[in-house]
């Protein structure tokens, strides 16, 4: 890592760098694409933000790092402000809250574009409004390499949903999808290498260049590039009597596994429900790899895995995808271990 | 800046690096020093913290980055994780707001040692029990360089103080110190040099090497590595009327011009009023400096600069420092401008 702004855009005469806006301009420039809103009592500006408020209070932090989490040259600056406000409510969603607000640090370095940082901003604005939340705040700093940290603000309607609560006879239920985020990455870094990933690929495959021009393809990248979790799926699970839930931030099995260990249960999958859609079949036909290793291990998508007693009539969104055993902590597939990777791990 | 872990300790058998621990035992020997607090209704280790609440919430978010808030050399862990709590609850008490709660995102270099995170953290749960609040939650990722943001969550007894309520006729008050913070630094600087920083040097100055061992000069250090903000005269201010308040992160000239431009007043300060104390004097000797400049321009010691109208007893912990005076935004010193530096600005 150089601690430049990678290969993203440069400043010019028309778009000068985030040192020559300064610390005041640079955060004018950002808070003005922020709306408000009526939970917002005392907007960004002073010393700290006033929300409205009348119970507990949710909260999260996720920080993206240049190079680690996102990659200048995959990724514009909207999409960063969008994944950023994503991963963050995603966490508040998972708790059965409802998103009312977000904060954001900025650590840039000196030479990147303002635009750079105003785009983050239109992305962060923008999906903010679709969780029903609002930009309350923020900080900004130099660094060699960028650095976003999101902070994330919600209500609760009930009890929180923790992992913590699935019992024997549950039913395991998603809200959302998993594998699209992990197949548009696959292509993209199929794209930037230039050629087919493999020798495997078949000789009826999509042509490289064009694997960002099929539609369905390119949605799968914009999957990975803007990930979209069912916010409203969190609170009507709390509300329907989940009985723990976690988003699914770094793979299917390996969140899955999260509920498992803190609950003390086994939660057996369904292969058949799990099924890969026409989506990632196809893009796995182009890269020649097996589309159910991104719906079992892909991570980002940010989709919503709950249990529910059997009782339950499961809130709109969500779809069986199988059931929780009594025993020790362990994910299985139709009732068998699934070896291989379990997903992502930071460090 | 080189992306390295800085000049600080180096990983080793006994104290492995954090990318050897993981991020699963990253994190857990980094909860493990927190205690969590009655107001704390779910804490660590799930999607997201549940904080009990009653009523607004306040919340800042502040990030500091090696190299340019700290350097590992002058601060050890233990001290970033005060000062990065200290700043957070800071703007916090600044709002008239008592501090809750603070959540911590870590972006670590993979080399940096283990127990770095550990010192962090047990910094970050003494200045959160100082302020009375918990430490709720974080998030880890891997970086090129150590960047430490947190974002501070508080509650209101009454209204929020903003910078943009002062008025003329209202006496200007000051709790807590200005100028240890900026005295440190330089303290430090002149050490690192390994000899005195300038000509201007008396020949009667206390040798460089006796800097760090004198007990008046190694407290103002400590006010550098360490800031200790008057929490309680936040809340104390706004109970009494306060009209406008801030913290002296930046300097306390350009701290009150803020609220001289929010407010659209000018702020008149007493140069009596603000006579350096013995240990900025004692400082400014060895160094050779005006220690005057220190208590104008000084930052990070984030004392509360508050107005209040001049019928108010002033709450304990404040002392009268200057008048509001109608007039366009700015600040003097009896009466007059002030020439030359104004204050830290990032970028």
């Amino acid at each position: 890592v150089t601690g430049s702004a990678g290969s993203g855009p440069r400043p010019g005469p028309a778009d000068p760098p985030v040192a020559a806006l300064g610390e005041d301009g640079l955060v004018a420039s950002v808070v003005a694409r922020f709306p408000g809103g009526p939970g917002l009592l005392v907007g960004p500006g002073d010393d700290a933000a006033v929300l409205a408020g009348a119970g507990p209070v949710v909260v999260s932090t996720d920080t993206l790092v240049e190079g680690h989490d996102f990659r200048q040259e995959w990724s514009s600056a909207y999409d960063v402000g969008v994944k950023t406000a994503a991963q963050n409510f995603a966490d508040i969603a998972a708790m059965g809250g409802r998103p009312t607000a977000l904060l954001v640090s900025l650590a840039l370095p000196a030479g990147l574009p303002g635009s750079w940082a105003v785009g983050l901003a239109d992305g962060l604005a923008d999906e903010c409004a679709r969780a029903g939340a609002v930009m309350a705040g923020g900080d900004v700093s130099e660094a060699a390499e960028i650095v976003v940290t999101g902070t994330a603000l919600g209500s609760l309607a009930g009890a929180p949903v923790l992992r913590s609560g699935a019992g024997a006879g549950d039913v395991v239920a998603l809200a959302g999808v998993v594998g699209p985020s992990a197949a548009g990455w696959a292509l993209l870094a199929a794209a930037s290498a230039g050629s087919a990933p493999t020798d495997a690929v078949p000789t009826d495959a999509v042509p490289t260049d064009a694997v960002l021009t099929d539609p369905v393809l390119a949605d799968l990248v914009d999957a990975h590039r803007r990930p979209a979790p069912p916010y409203p799926a969190g609170p009507r699970a709390a509300l329907a009597g989940a009985t723990a839930m976690i988003d699914t931030s770094d793979g299917l099995l390996r969140d899955a596994a999260r509920i498992a260990a803190a609950s003390g249960v086994t939660l057996d999958l369904s292969r058949t429900a799990l099924t890969p859609g026409a989506d990632l079949v196809a893009a796995a036909r182009v890269l020649g790899v097996d589309p159910l290793d991104w719906v079992l291990t892909g991570g980002e998508d940010h989709a919503l895995l709950a249990c529910f007693p059997p009782t339950v009539a499961l809130p709109p969104g969500f779809r069986v995808i199988g059931r929780v055993l009594a025993g020790a902590g362990e994910v299985l597939v139709d009732g068998a271990p699934r070896p291989g990777s379990a997903g992502w791990t930071h460090f």
